[in-house]
């Protein structure tokens, strides 16, 4: 990369030694503002970028935070990101993204990969992550916040929604618009602590509706349009026909949607379909699907809020976040 | 951060100097192949990750690629984006990315934040994008791969596809499936050499049908769902009822279709719907959306494999890539 313009060019045009534009940049020892302005008048004028290198071993401040993500076309980790993003350019950090494909190989790769690039902090987005990755990441010392079911268990800084109670609640809103033979398709890509949360969820509603639990209805699946559209085909496949099918994740609940056309049958007049998430597919499917809403935005503003708390040595009044949910009814649940 | 393991320890216990494992590590100096391996095991055993900054200032290679997006929570550009992100793992860069929302300052903030971090090259993915950003980023010498209509008309590597011939292309089928009265919306996001592009695929295709153009059946809107639904209520409320609808995104082409719905009408049976780009929504979405097939995977790989060439100073036969699209059947679309 050329560099037109170096830190003597702009120490020569204001007038002023190298050490007081380096002292101006840095902000690391008093300067009179008479100067100041003028050398940041000079550093405008000439589009002067400061090398970045030389300066980050001298404030060793990269404003740098990585994000490690399982999947970064995925809907739910995107509008995670957005949050994240605007938070971050607010506070004047900038973004290392680092893909896993949700393999933990890759994870730890990534790990590594933003740990050299010298992030200040991480934010942490996994489906199923590994015990020894949270120790080395603690270990190594980078200040981060986890989006991750499994980090819950350990004393490291966490946000998430209350799976159990949303599944719950979900559930619950079924029952109460009239359907009992709710099929339950879980889409926890094998994480087996968010799945026992849901289907807790799921079981507590029925019990306490006095509807027996029934395994033929539950499916253990992935997050994607597949994995939803298998599961229900083969649901309808035994001759099950539910009143209602619930799917913890939007993408795949609209694939249930799909399932459930392609055998003959109508949503939301024969067989109502619940969603979870409230991406925007939610909003763009028709019939519009009826979903819980997690507060996604907001989950990575928080993630990324903690972070630049803990760089710069502030209080974290809260270690584990939970944010509200709420049932989103639209059109793809009706009473029966 | 927390370094355990120091080159002084890697030195120590490789029985080597501090400078031959500096050699080793940056590939600077010839050293033997028994010395060699001799420290890259113990490197390999001690975990020990090298100081990335003191290393970037030896080989002044950051191993960097920064990527502009306008929005990377948009479908067209994350299939763009897994396309440049496997490539770059395959060739051992790290991806950084910034997103600009689409807006003429941010952008400039983006180029000049990744330029900050030392990228070796860059992606600039971008809607419209001023001569003026094409200009700072090549005076700036930054090896650059532009996916962005509007850079075609510059001297600058780029990767595209053909947009006139592939909005012809679509015309035509849709006019040899009985189709005469085509409204077209086009989602051009205020881009105005794109929307010059389309509009003459369009009009020639009519022209070579002996199909009279018609201005009312022509709408201007931006890439996303609500351009595509407003667009298509508004013909509609107009009391205009088109055989087809051919919208230039496939966000916007759904958004079109449950304008259709809305207003009472079917898809396919009564108006035929096609798209463009042929992302993941055109095949979840039902009916299935006929679509232009664009391969915006191949786009991502192909534009990250040019700055690698460029930065490795290889030669590049082609400046203008064109990639090749095709009409994608699916339900959307059907004979008159």
């Amino acid at each position: 990369m050329k560099n037109t313009v170096t830190i003597k060019d702009v120490a020569k045009k204001a007038g002023v030694s190298i050490s007081t534009v380096s002292r101006v940049i840095n902000n690391s020892k008093p300067v009179t503002d008479e100067i100041k302005k003028k050398v940041l008048d000079v550093i405008e004028e000439t589009g002067y970028v400061p090398n970045p290198l030389a300066r980050s071993l001298v404030t060793k401040k990269s404003q740098l935070i990585g994000v490690v993500v399982p999947e970064v076309s995925d809907s739910f980790v995107n509008e995670i990101l957005n949050g994240i993003e605007e938070i971050a350019r607010m506070y004047n950090y900038d973004i290392l993204l680092s893909n896993t494909y949700s393999d933990k190989n890759e994870e730890m790769r990534s790990i590594n990969l933003l740990r050299a690039k010298q992030i200040e902090g991480m934010v942490m987005i996994s489906w199923d992550l590994a015990k020894e990755h949270i120790d080395y990441i603690e270990n190594c010392g980078i200040p981060t916040t986890y989006i991750s079911k499994t980090a819950r268990d350990y004393d490291v800084p966490t946000v998430s929604v209350n799976n159990e109670k949303a599944t719950y609640d979900m559930t619950n809103h079924l029952i109460s618009q009239g359907h009992k033979k709710i099929a339950f398709v879980m889409t926890s890509a094998g994480d087996t602590r968010l799945e026992k949360e849901r289907l807790d969820g799921y079981k507590s509603a029925l019990a306490e509706n006095g509807i027996e639990f029934n395994e033929e209805l539950v499916r253990y699946g992935g997050v994607d349009y597949n994995s939803g559209y298998e599961s229900t085909k083969d649901i309808l496949e035994k001759g099950i026909v539910p009143d209602a099918v619930f799917v913890t994740g939007d993408e795949a609940a609209v694939g249930a949607m799909n399932a459930v056309f392609d055998k003959g049958f109508s949503v939301p007049n024969d067989i109502s379909v619940a969603g979870f998430n409230d991406v925007k597919i939610a909003r763009m499917y028709r019939p519009k699907l009826t979903t819980v809403h997690q507060p996604l935005y907001d989950m990575g503003a928080v993630a990324i809020r903690m972070v630049i708390k803990m760089i710069n040595g502030e209080e974290i009044e809260e270690k584990k976040v939970e944010l509200p949910h709420r049932i989103e009814e639209r059109e793809s649940v009706i009473k029966k």
